[in-house]
């Protein structure tokens, strides 16, 4: 990564793209030019980046001439409309969105799970699904001490997943609630402070929602496990931006022991074992909140199955869940290009 | 039911004790004099029942003389002290504490469940955990349906279950975060407004803490299943008084249609089914608050395994957890000695 790279950030406003930003600057990522690109309607705004002023500029096809990295956070249908473009003028296309997850010739993928989905030749990447890949950050280390079976999880998700803007719902719901005033005006059926819901979106003929879909359908795409089993619940807590889950791992036979667990996970990159049952310290969303590393604790025996194990993960939604799994593809792509080079 | 009874609550002032005021007015419980229990703190204040004001008095062995029916919420160590002198001055004590529920000579019924567990001569009645009544009330009626072989559960509890200290500090960490100013001093080792935690009771060496045994116990218990298998996580989640549950019921054989099991929860009482999967509207805590029954939705197949299905429970922990389940327990008891009579 020696020479500096021209790159841009698609849904640079939103909150994903400005954790683009902070871990440009964190990870000293080769940033020599930089578009900030978004919908019309941000026009006339700026963003910070190393102490300059960028502008926002309009996501539009000739945007991308010169660019060399594309980070896409706008979500599918701006994906769709987009990235073509993008990778017609030469970019590296790391995409956020759902728009190409499902595409069997695009690698989706966890840099910690399976950087060796991606191959030479390619210019476009996906970045799984929040839950998945925070969910695959705890489960994957675990396929070294035996055949996975099947997944079972329960999801406890952050008002991140579902953008700045839900989360200023929740924090101007709560604030109405607290002080006596009107609710603002919501997109939600129900209330989100101090409530929860099973996760808004559409759900298919099986009874279960497109969050629900993604995190089976893309867990076993990135672990190479196409009838990897699994049961999942997402539900949606009031929770400012880490999802937590509780997992229950299935082994093919008697499951490793606790200590085994604890070992793999805690020499695991980018996962943090917090398991402390004596001072009843454990993952917590809000210990999750600003850190690239995924929590894991509550790392014990399932009394119900002597092939299971259950844990508790916490993950950061905006930065593992999103931008920084996707500055870690990019990085990943750019270091195997310098070492050919 | 013809004859007022003399009543006591011990517990008076928590966030149980005054639920049963509400309670004894709306199910017409035949309450002639009331006695109204509490720590020596409490003497002084009053509370409010049918319009007129009650004192407070010390909870206090002679303080059972001439009562008829004696309702305990006021921990394991109260009851413990004090339900042996409310036996022998010959009350009919429902305790919604932990203290006697292990005891196998002691009924722990839900009344919509095992009923048939209070034999005639049974004057000391456990009202079982919170978590665990929620759960049954769900998964009882689906016995009709086959032979249930295992149970995994993630919990998503309010802070009513820690009583009406844990809801106001969840309160005052809000208003303290969205105002700005300091936060509450709190017994919990975290923030709770806007964040999640793994239940903060003791740890067993098997790594369950005292929440997740209880259900484990007593779900065995209660539905007579001593090798019933269960999985289960208790997570306390920012809402303030019901609580919710990820359910995956696993039967012996294949599991019934999901119809068939939307027909026989919408039958039972005390649960009502809330699925649309149209509308998207399935249950949540803040719809379960204030109703006497427990909501259940998101009923679907389990995609990992040809004999379980999945839910999501929400359920009013202060009512139908505790002090509805309590009265319910009395109600049964009393009735069944007016048909004798």
């Amino acid at each position: 990564m020696n020479k500096g790279l021209s790159v841009a950030i698609v849904g640079a406003t939103g909150a994903v793209g400005q954790e683009f930003l902070r871990l440009f600057e964190l990870r000293n990522f080769p940033v020599e030019s930089l578009k900030l690109l978004a919908s019309a309607r941000s026009v006339g705004k700026t963003s910070l980046f190393n102490g300059k002023e960028y502008p926002i500029e309009v996501a539009e096809p000739s945007a991308f001439d010169g660019v060399d990295v594309a980070f896409f956070s706008a979500g599918a249908t701006r994906s769709k409309e987009l990235v073509p473009a993008a990778l017609e003028a030469g970019a590296l296309v790391v995409d956020n969105s759902s728009a190409y997850r499902t595409a069997p010739e695009i690698p989706l993928v966890v840099p910690e799970v399976n950087p060796e989905s991606i191959l030479p030749e390619n210019r476009l990447i996906a970045v799984p699904n929040c839950s998945a890949i925070i969910l695959l950050m705890a489960v994957h280390p675990l396929r070294k001490l035996g055949k996975i079976d099947r997944l079972i999880v329960s999801t406890y998700q952050s008002a991140s997943g579902g953008g700045a803007a839900m989360m200023r719902l929740l924090e101007d719901e709560t604030k109405a609630l607290v002080n006596g005033g009107d609710l603002p005006a919501s997109p939600l059926k129900h209330r989100y402070a101090f409530n929860l819901f099973s996760h808004n979106t559409p759900i298919n003929e099986d009874g279960y929602n497109e969050e629900e879909a993604k995190v089976i359908f893309e867990s076993r795409k990135i672990l190479g496990m196409p009838d990897l089993k699994v049961n999942v619940t997402c539900v949606r807590v009031p929770v400012l931006r880490a999802h937590t889950e509780s997992v229950t791992v299935e082994f093919d036979g008697p499951a490793p022991s606790i200590e085994q667990v604890k070992e793999v996970l805690a020499a695991s990159p980018g996962v943090q074992v917090i398991d402390d049952r004596t001072e009843n310290r454990f993952p917590t969303p809000l210990d999750a909140s600003g850190q690239g590393d995924v929590l894991v604790g509550r790392i014990r025996q399932d009394l119900s199955n002597p092939n299971a194990i259950c844990m508790l993960v916490s993950g950061d939604q905006l930065l593992k869940g999103a931008a920084l799994n996707a500055v870690q593809i990019a990085e990943t792509v750019l270091s195997r290009s310098n070492s050919v080079a």
